[in-house]
């Protein structure tokens, strides 16, 4: 049987290929892949080939936004069934490492994270999975809704690190994925008004949707806010959301500008602001499927657009195609044969 | 009998004026002012006639690190004595907003400070302060030392706002009176390794005399730091500074960069940095005269110059023209009738 | 005009006299009051004369919880105008204190606080109240929401003393008004399941009606909660709460135990437990009124019994006499001429 | 080469038997045990066979408080190097569990703690040790106060559960050791005065050397304390301790109260404190050999009796036959052949 995947052999191009069948190791799970969302972070790598200090540089497989089913397991694994629907935390680290034993397996030196150069990601049909990173979600939670608990995570844990209180005044700049998904992980926390900012009105309508108070981008002025979650990226946005916290306020920066970013900082020192910088989450799938599967977080209505296996270059290139777009998922079961 | 004032007219102007006798309110007490130190913000007003937003317009009077002896009382006075020898914190919060109700009365938008316009300070024979800013010192204190309680309280306060934790590894970058005392500080509060950073080789002996380990600035290379105490207002030291903290390392902006300041935030949040800025104080009387009177703290050895009174213009100017210098402290009792 | 007040001359009696027209100092508003809950401490004065260290020793007029519109406004007011309807925060705290000035009003040696020996309550139709005690609520919320802001402000309270994060496992103790109470705060700030426990059928309906897992008292034996908040007084819930709290457990102590409590604290020490006194809030009616305002925590349907002024004393006992009550309002505007 | 060990066949009995030699697992080093020290555990294995719920059923090996030299390392060891002279952490998490990778190893489930049935400790002349348990030491550091850093870890842990601040006034009940090395760790974490109170004179006066103020258990009468540290296991100091707190205090319970205690919460509560319980220490060996290192604290002095491995049964029996004696060192390399 073939375990087709969407290999990215080189910059914009997308192979189907069989990658094989998976082994699984005594703790690792088989996973039948159902749904897989795609991140800007897919699109960078595909595009430009890079983030940062991770350089593409030979094929890899995208995707880590996932869910799937659990087809076999492991002789020693103990926390999931075949059968089991699991939502998946992309990341695997060393559990052994200062920052693991600290309760910060996030900033791991050795984390192992799909599609992040060079361990490959979930666009394929089967994968063995740590069952560590293994989450059962209820019957009435979708695939898609399993998959997009990992950018929820992203907003669960911009509140986390903001110290959203409850009662906070809350501005979220950026109404994307992730800026929609921290503003709902924030009213989750409890908090109070939260404000929403964008340049499109597209999403802007998603966000008032959603029950959230909107401002287009820059036309705000109220200064009275106590958290900003900024997912944006766009350094105006930084800049403007910073200045617009009240005394004590605090930002968490979620959203990575591409070039260094200028901070007026001998005002905001006024202000005693704390800026709190962000990389990924940790923690935060028992409560992201617990926020979806209540109900209190709608990540479903994210999803804009559908795409089989074979279709994921146009999947990965959607945002930039289709600007009225939000969330595009890949299911790696389907092949339109096209 | 006159209350001699060292007057600021006019930008690097002082004259020496008779202020009146100050009038005691009920809760105020009447301080005859011993010793005042200079710090960076009186220069900046001698000079340029502004920090940021404060704008000097109309003669003032400078000082705000003072220590004094009570001569009399309101009548509803309570907490000081004739005769008491006090460390002077040189706000006043309104003790009713938002802020000071929040325990945070350094953010009290109606904050009255010493020397900061419109509002005078303490070059000045006697004046009448609230007795809820006077901290009684004890008999082996000086006044010198209760003077540099102030400083030392932008200190403590960078170490509370850094989160500083016992055993933290921690970077001061910059030797001026503030990094210095910042550093002793950060060792009063249980740190680890205290590495002090400057560009002035005068500095780093005095830093490396209070036990410090130093570097010249730019020159260290080690990653392993948890905690940031900046304090030169550079933009070079707080770019480097950041770059040296390990994986969740904790900073505090105590230095003002004169103008705004490019970070590379998203190289920065690899480690999830956390930026904490820092607005002067509140809440460290009590334990700068602890740290000082048990011999914790060493503020006396940052005196290397003194002044009389008609001869604060040349305190006030002494790091400009002396470079081999820390802490000027004017005695408002002495005119040298020069 | 009269200004009826229900007066308790004595244990167990309540009359209706005119307690004269309330002067407004220049902070101070008129407010009239139209909504009164009755607080168990209200049935503790009336029938027992006491609580801890205060002793009612004269004539005194009880009702802390209560809500009211602005009638008229001293010359300093700024906060609220004519006709505003307000929710009520009954402690005046001096604003001046070590803490006051701590952030935790609360705390105030010098609170006023209404119907605690030997300050007066709310079970009037006239009061003067500081500025700084009235929150105005929106119009769709009743003025029995707004006096109920006070027992939600007892269960948010609880909340930040357990440190209560989201996605946390909650067990409520006691499914009175107050636990009923904390238990919708502990869902407004981001709890996972969140489960009660009281003696009483009648109650756990309650507590299921409004989407909560129920326990009969004593019968639960999960040892896997996060949080406890115990709000029954009774020690039998406080020991066997602790018990099932897991490692890095945290229990606020709300309800009010009338003997001393014996615990195990050699056996609960494994699990590192974090023990939280509470002593009433500090900071709440904002975020109260968001709450009931928003729809996430329903006051409302606590209120089971409406009594006009001068059935205050049945409003008082009703807990006594009608086992299947949650929560009485008394109306200062209503008499029943009986 | 034989490997004596002193084992524990029976209550109250110590026979030195040849222990073999012990087999380093891959990341295990062979460390020759130079000090152990004795602690109140290791009496009452010794006398009564049980400390709550650990029973001893069989002989066993007792002592945790240790360090000794590396002699050999297996073969994936990088931490340590043969010649190390080494602190040893007595407690091996299994470093996967929720406990672990939330940051608190010391709760792991499947702890492997040296001395606490039904494993062995370190009265023997070799272990295998993994080397994640080995922090070395500098030269000037002696094995003695290698083996002390044990007994500061609670001490230190102890103020990081009373959320111990820098400027606090800290009460310490019970100036047996590990009282004493609380009470220093107070002070190097910041505390302002520090008190110690005991029922016997002899401690106080070593309270006393060290600097701090001290009080006969029961006579102080002062209520301004902001954190308690209790160190004596008696119910009484306890509940006098948590009265003489004030508003917002803070109890640490280090000490074990061997049976049920008694506390009025329903007055404690009016004062709002936070009583955290205590089950050792996690991630306090680098702070402790610094504290030691840079002579922050006095481990040394504490060491008032010495005994060969075969007198080990007079050594845990110190405390019972000798109340003048604070802290039993013994030296499994020497045998006096007695």
């Amino acid at each position: 049987m073939s375990n087709y995947a969407a290999i990215m052999p080189a910059l914009e191009r997308i192979e189907i290929q069989d990658a094989g069948e998976p082994v699984a190791g005594p703790r690792d799970a088989i996973v039948q892949i159902e749904a897989v969302g795609v991140c800007g972070s897919d699109t960078a790598y595909f595009t430009v080939g890079r983030i940062g200090d991770w350089v593409v540089d030979g094929p890899i497989i995208l995707g880590h936004e996932c869910a799937g089913q659990v087809i076999a397991i492991g002789a020693e694994v103990t926390g999931v069934s075949v059968g089991d629907r699991v939502a998946i935390e992309p990341g695997k680290p060393c559990r052994d490492c200062r920052e693991c034993m600290a309760g910060r397996y996030h900033l791991c030196p050795d984390l192992v994270f799909f599609a992040t150069p060079p361990h490959g990601g979930s666009l394929v049909q089967r994968m063995a999975i740590d069952e560590r990173q293994l989450f059962p979600i209820p019957a009435h939670m979708s695939y898609e809704e399993g998959a997009l608990c990992e950018p929820l995570s992203v907003g669960i844990w911009a509140c986390h690190r903001a110290h959203l209180e409850a009662g906070d005044r809350v501005l979220v700049t950026g109404a994307g994925p992730v800026g929609l998904l921290a503003a709902q992980a924030a009213r989750a926390f409890g908090a109070g008004e939260v404000t929403v900012t964008d340049v499109a009105d597209f999403r802007l309508g998603l966000a008032r949707d959603l029950g959230f108070a909107v401002e287009k981008a820059g036309e705000g002025t109220s200064r009275d806010f106590d958290v900003l979650l900024e997912c944006s990226g766009a350094p105006n946005a930084l800049a403007d959301g910073l200045w617009r916290l009240r005394a004590n306020g605090r930002a968490a920066m979620v959203g990575m500008p591409k070039q260094d970013v200028s901070l007026a900082l001998s005002r905001l020192n006024v202000n005693e602001l704390t800026i709190s910088l962000v990389n990924r989450y940790s923690h935060t799938w028992p409560m992201a499927i617990e926020l979806v599967a209540s109900g209190r977080v709608d990540v479903a209505s994210l999803v804009t657009h559908r795409f089989p296996l074979d279709q994921a270059a146009d999947a990965i290139l959607l945002a930039k195609h289709v600007p009225d777009s939000v969330k595009a998922i890949i299911s790696p079961q389907r092949l339109s044969g096209a």
